[in-house]
């Protein structure tokens, strides 16, 4: 135990409080100390004082204090060595290898957008020079450029407690961006939260930061996140989680008097769309790779696999019976918390009872707390589609999959799907002209279009979209995973005619050029 | 008269209906024919499914073919000649001259949008290409690029019958983009309405485009809007006018099943704040050019310089005097409808009865029909301080002149002001310090910040910004204005591991390229 307090990080200030919990490991259901205390109202009017006065000596940093300041958090997470893969193990059940793989991921996170900052193409510069001689009037001198937005509440997700938590993707592209963060921690995994928050809070000392750039608040109640997201000097929230906590957060944002947009990633059944001549060749492969998504993390992924479109055939009867048989044989992997095992469960049995639904294979029992059984179901098209229940996602390693008569049916099921994370298809080229009347509708239900893989693996890089059309996140405009995410907490600002001394570096004349700019309507290199 | 017949174009359709309403000349209010049909329940569920059905043959048009289709506006538009400023003239007041500059501006705009939708760069084609011996796994290939949201509704303003109505910036940026456009007409200019949607219906049809892609439907009462809002297949919306016009249709946007973006231009005092030594240098010169401003069009502009801040001397002395004598000789002009002279007679008279404000100017007093008599009025920044509504919009040729003790009140002023479009400061190098030390505040409380100038006349090019931080637009993270107003109606989508033969032109390799993309985290030029 590397000496945790379990208190608030209120700016530079470290708090106590009168209320507290704790954090449960899952696998045993043991009671892990310390004592974690529930930030109350003070911290909560203190944090965002104090983000709000860094605010401006934060958004105005040279880009490359921004970057060098990432750069310290991801070698101060590194630092904080085995101590931080044990605690997370403990508090979350997931195993050593994948906690150290999603350290690397929230490490080079962190370095990607650092170099993001340096790039500078995501202050969007814009320079019209003025012209004077223009008839019937001259045109001034116009020079744009993006800067934060403001003060960003951040709220981690249980199932990446390292990747997108305290130091997650959402804080660092609003870090980079020049917006103060105050994380609202998951209390599922509240030992990591401090740690990770101690590698923040060293690097803004280290650097030289103001304080009030980073805070966390700890709570087990809702009234911490939604008193953060009312405070008028938050102007933009971060959220991955359930869809009822992310239509929450909306509903206070769009209802303050100032409304802020919120960034919720929330909820996808991420479907699978597996057709005749790829089943027909490769069921048996299919299948297996798709238990292994399926189950991959108890199944603990934003974009599992949770339905599965195919058409009726020998191909699929195929697919069923050897997915059927690898379900069978998973081994039960423990749960983030009890209660995520329970919405399991009940989501689960749920699906057992409803009418046309067939359990068709299910993994080992494993009467371990807060273990996964996984479960995979079979339903028609024609019951699915009467059944707008069926399309919900139940949290975990389970998966239904809709049969359907012909490809016009699939289609009309398909064009019943909410927004989605993803949308995977899997097809040989004699298959490509049916994918290609599917694909439009596709596009339009979600951010990612995956062809002859598995959703499950979100890569960082810049073309990546994690994001989708409502329910699957809050805003389709945007991603919360990848170089874009910057753009999310910026606002444009546009100079007219001001002299070259009180421009920002990036619209002046010879001032710092980012990789990528427009002149007169021009892109132009650096 | 050019034939009008005061029908809606639902689609391809001209309908009639059973209520009607007529337009009226503000100058004389006499009631100009024809009577024009209220839009009715099927006119907007038939336009919104005739929207949906052309979304996906219109989003996928070749750029040129959409580039072209814009071009064919404008010039459909010009081919109205003089009767559509006749018209315009009529049902708004407008002077001729002023409405030939705004139809320049218009058909300029979709010409811009039409080298835009070429340009190519608003797609953001991302591509990371995939690293099959990358350790410890392989990366996919991942290309990204933004498609069309989905239809839009775009709501006429009342102060740009041409620029910021049927054929306007939310339109150009909307159809730019690939989404197709249900125009509700403004009901004060209802004979202009028709005859610009001529114009694009001729356009579709001359192009061969889906009937969908445009629709106007007219009407006075709130039902209408609202129920186009609330339609599940709208995807965005464009609005400009009044701050409760937009907040109410922001509600029912952000209360419906799925919500969706509005993009409000709502309300904006856009403070001009005069140095002391550009006073003390220019109080005359500055007092008429910002009374030629506070006047123009009769000041109805969202951009019109409704509050000036200053420092007390004689340098502000000089320039009060002068600007009263300005605005005592200004010339009554016609406002654009009699509710909108009332409104503004009514915060006139409000301010007057105001305590601790002064009367310092009043235009000519001209007793014709819907005239607005220009107003200036004079208030402490105690006072100011202390009463909130003083900082609201008096829509027309009304300002207020905010005197402050000193540089510190000036900032807390300026801090206490909402979220504006524009903010303008005049100074000499001498006040440059005391710029610096207001300018960041400037630069989160507006969208656009004007050296030595004035906010009204807004250029249409790449880096305008004409948005700004609630309320002056609902979303300050865009523009209505210029080249980046086509972003408020795209999203991203990602493909991943796709055969070329299935990815969209612009994201293959050999297809067609962009003015600039994103290739492996470098930008690459067209």
């Amino acid at each position: 135990m590397t000496n945790l307090t379990g208190e608030n990080f209120v700016g530079a200030e470290r708090r106590s409080a009168s209320q507290t919990f704790s954090a449960i490991n899952p696998a045993t259901e043991e009671i892990l100390g310390p004592v974690f205390y529930e930030a109350n109202n003070t911290d909560i009017t203190d944090a965002c004082a104090k983000a709000e006065a860094a605010f401006l000596s934060y958004r105005t940093t040279e880009p490359e204090t921004r970057a060098s300041f990432l750069e310290a958090i991801a070698d101060n997470i590194l630092e904080l060595g085995d101590a931080l893969l044990d605690r997370a193990h403990k508090e979350t059940g997931l195993p050593i290898a994948r906690l150290s793989g999603e350290r690397g991921r929230t490490v080079g996170q962190l370095r990607m957008f650092a170099a993001e900052v340096r790039d500078g193409a995501w202050m969007d510069v814009r320079i019209d020079p003025a012209k004077p001689d223009r008839e019937p009037l001259p045109r001034p001198d116009l020079r744009s450029q993006k800067i934060a937005i403001g003060p960003v509440v951040v709220f981690g997700a249980s199932n990446f407690p390292l990747a997108f938590s305290v130091a997650g993707g959402d804080t660092a592209s609003a870090l980079a961006a020049g917006c103060p963060v105050i994380v609202k921690g998951h209390p599922a995994h509240p030992g990591v939260c401090e740690l990770i928050s101690k590698a923040i809070a060293e690097a803004v000392q280290g650097r030289g930061l103001h304080e009030g750039v980073f805070s966390l608040l700890n709570g087990v109640s809702h009234e911490l996140g939604a008193a953060l997201v009312g405070d008028p000097r938050i102007k933009a929230v971060g959220f991955t989680g359930s869809q009822a906590g992310g239509l929450a957060l909306s509903k206070i944002a769009a209802s303050r008097e100032e409304p802020i947009p919120v960034y919720a990633e929330m909820s996808a059944v991420n479907p699978v769309i597996l057709m005749p001549d790829a089943l027909a060749h490769k069921a048996d492969d299919l299948a297996h790779a798709f238990v292994s998504s399926l189950t991959l993390g108890a199944g603990q992924f934003c974009t599992n696999p949770g339905i599965v479109f195919a058409l009726t055939g020998k191909g699929l009867d195929d697919f069923t019976k050897a997915a059927a048989g690898a379900i069978s044989g998973s081994e039960a992997q423990t749960m983030l918390t009890p209660n995520i095992r329970q919405n399991y469960d009940s989501g689960v049995s749920e699906l057992e009872h409803e009418s046309g639904v067939e359990l068709i294979g299910r993994g080992k029992n494993t009467p371990s707390p807060s273990s996964c059984r996984p479960a995979l179901f079979s339903v028609h098209a024609n019951q699915w589609l009467a059944s707008p229940k069926l399309a919900q996602e139940v949290f975990g390693a389970s998966s239904l999959i809709v049969t359907c008569d012909s490809l016009d049916q699939l289609k009309l099921a398909l064009n019943q799907l909410e927004g989605q994370l993803t949308a995977t298809v899997h097809f040989t080229e004699k298959d490509e002209d049916a994918v290609r009347f599917l694909l439009p509708i596709l596009e339009e239900k979600a951010g990612r279009l995956i062809a002859n893989g598995w959703p499950t693996g979100v890569e960082v890089c810049h073309a990546m979209v994690h994001g989708g059309p409502f329910p699957a996140t809050s805003d389709g405009r945007s991603t919360s995973v990848g170089s874009a995410a910057i753009d999310r907490f910026l606002r444009p600002v546009c100079y007219q005619d001001f002299p070259s001394s009180l421009l920002p570096d990036a619209t002046r004349d010879g001032g710092a050029q980012p990789a990528v700019k427009r002149v007169d309507g021009q892109w132009v290199l650096r």
